[in-house]
């Protein structure tokens, strides 16, 4: 993409209403714009991240065996009652009326649609064990929204119901999202840590949330250093046939606590002093299994080979698929801006031509635009007439992996830069070599 | 996918509620369940086919130049009281009270919104031409919601917004998305026929709807044979280079009129009785050239290149992605259930185990599915137990362009059954055969 025909609105103020530094450079980058409180449009650059992020959770969710479906946003208040939470939910919940009157509701999850849908599509233990997924838009009504996309009304989730015959089926489904939101995060550059959770409005019986590493977190925590070091993509991972108790026990055996849950003795006991962490992190996931808490009430029940009939044993599985947009950014930026890890960058390079005017650099840099496209190499390629501070500010502050800087000094000697945006490394190279370095 | 783990509740009677023949195969072949009036659940199968549909329709927008964002479903109703909508949009718009009695609604189109993002970040002539689209979901507050996602209430829209410094530019990127269109709807293997249309709420100067053909079509029309004749397709075109208007001038000097703006005797004059057509068809896209209803009462102003500030000149450009599903099923079925075409079907392959207790055939079928998988050939193994006739049933019902039978007679003589869907040509051949005539 060449700068010049891309809409991307950078500010070069810092805006006022920002008070976390993922808002600020969403902001700044011209990733986002807010349409109204806690509710936001994203623009060319946001949207590319959000759908990097949404396509890993989608593989990963794929690969674990879930099936993506898609349920509406609006739903009838029906099914909220049937379950008892119509009124539990309180004013977080947008109450609709539409033109008949009828109470309608913008959904903030979907157990209760999603238990509709399987009862009526499932009749016996052939049926099960079903993991049901979709990615949809969700809205909470927030007293006070705030942090940008952080906690948003309107939000992205990624949500996940399982249908087992029994609790044992139950669990096998909860490690599998366990073990898949691990390998999920990773993906994503970012050290994600399971811990033990309260069970809250979704209810039911077990509960973990993962929070994900980042100084500038919103909850401190406290853990063993084993499970930041520990690698979950180091090794391949069979969903249908590994056991995966082992994989989850290795990761709930020891110590790792929210601030709310911390209790200072138990963690100096038993942790050694060398293996303590004391961090501060930000949750992204958060998985349930809650047994018949909503198949009883709203009759999901099949029948077992015995003929008898019982209700579904469920689990329920969320990641926050925009809150990931800013969480990343919350662990991976610094003073000049954002940092991608090149799994959701919005381009993998970013081709700075430093004097348009210079018909060589203008060559060298079509070329070499030219060339990263044809080698399946995203680069966003900033052709416009800007000066080089105002150009490496901007590159700097969107934080593509790679930049690729052209000038007239260095083609005489047959070179481009090439920095790495993580640790500023630069390097003195050939066009063709910086290529072949990229296309890798 | 084996079916036996695949969540697709196939119906074998004919829901009552459903009037239209789309509608009647996606609640039999299990592709959507109505979560409540005109509001639909995407199954598995249903899903699959929404996103290649949504697919093609990315494709051929980023082919064409424009950028892809995405705006939320709530909005404010500030904006369309600065646009003057807010009340004409009558009963159709969804209106919403949020916790803090703030007027919100659920968008039925995004002009306001994109229009207020587009202010907020284009100052100048080198900030245009832009084509922002999102794919997002829409509410119409329908009094009769029916025929299913053909006329739901809430549902997915492909819209695209143009800015440019003037009408010229505005009538550039007016024809970019009607050659964008052909091209999309042919993909989809959709003869569509663009036609000039009213405005109506969305207001301006110049407008086509493009209809699609089906026998079952809610919309009589009249036009010349040339127009269905027409390959879009066979040539490429290049929309930074190419002077489209000749393209759009060979579409739209000829007769191609529904029955709303149908004049018999202009027809029976213009057109010579051998190329006279009269079909029915379906409404899947539309398009909108507005100049300046948006850009002057919400004040998005570019300065040109003399330094006078203007209002920017406007289109927008619809197409109905949800309602698509439906489209291409009434434009493609029989007796047996929905034809698949391939560029949108859910798998290209059904494998069918005609004897599933027999090893010779439960091999056979195994190493099929694992080849076809490893080629890159999507396919639905039907491993189930059901008997032979319900196999076949389902698998027409359901509608994938290529059926492979395996059964033990064949099996003894080295052959399985190749049938391909659209017009029920069988063929004998052996399992490598089979491989790479649906790999190739």
């Amino acid at each position: 993409m060449r700068l010049t025909r891309y809409f991307l609105p950078t500010l070069k103020e810092t805006p006022a209403e920002a008070q976390v530094v993922s808002h600020r450079l969403m902001l700044r980058a011209g990733m986002v714009r807010q349409a109204s409180a806690g509710i936001y449009s994203w623009l060319p650059m946001g949207h590319k991240v959000l759908k990097n992020i949404e396509q890993i959770v989608r593989e990963e969710q794929d690969r674990a065996g879930a099936q993506e479906v898609l349920m509406p946003t609006i739903q009838s208040s029906d099914l909220w009652r049937q379950s008892g939470r119509y009124e539990d939910y309180g004013k977080e919940m947008l109450r609709i009326r539409d033109r008949h009157d009828r109470e309608m509701l913008y959904g903030p999850t979907n157990e209760e649609l999603i238990t509709d849908i399987f009862r009526n599509g499932a009749r016996s233990y052939r049926d099960v064990p079903r993991m049901l997924y979709h990615i949809q838009w969700k809205f909470r009504d927030e007293v006070r929204p705030r942090f940008g996309v952080m906690r948003g009304r309107e939000f992205l989730m990624k949500d996940n119901y399982s249908f087992d015959l029994d609790q044992a089926g139950a669990i096998r489904a909860y490690n599998k999202m366990f073990v898949a939101y691990l390998r999920t995060f990773a993906r994503m550059g970012l050290k994600a840590i399971p811990m033990e959770a309260e069970t809250g409005p979704i209810g039911g019986n077990l509960s973990h949330e993962f929070i994900i590493l980042a100084d500038t977190g919103e909850t401190e925590i406290f853990c063993h250093r084993d499970l930041i070091e520990f690698d979950i993509l180091g090794s391949g991972v069979d969903y249908e046939n590994d056991d995966l108790q082992p994989i989850v026990d290795s990761w709930t055996k020891v110590y790792a606590r929210t601030e709310d849950m911390h209790e200072a003795e138990v963690f100096e006991r038993e942790v050694p002093e060398d293996k303590q962490v004391r961090r501060r992190g930000i949750e992204v996931g958060h998985i349930f299994y809650f047994g018949t808490k909503y198949s009883e009430p709203l009759g999901a029940y099949v029948s077992t080979q015995d003929g008898e009939s019982v209700p579904v044993h469920m689990g329920s599985y969320g990641v926050g698929v925009s809150r990931l947009v800013g969480g990343i950014i919350e662990a991976s930026h610094d003073d000049a801006g954002i940092i991608w890890p090149e799994s959701v960058a919005p381009f993998k390079v970013g081709l700075i031509n430093l004097k348009t005017s210079d018909s060589a650099c203008a060559g060298a840099c079509d070329e070499l635009y030219r060339k990263l496209q044809e080698a399946g190499v995203s680069v966003l390629y900033d052709d416009t007439e800007e000066s080089a501070g105002a150009k490496f500010a901007r590159m700097d502050l969107i934080g593509l992996p790679w930049q690729i800087v052209v000038g007239p000094r260095g083609l005489k000697s047959g070179t481009v830069e090439l920095k790495r945006r993580a640790d500023g490394v630069r390097e003195e190279l050939s066009p063709d070599s910086a290529l072949s370095k990229l296309a890798a």
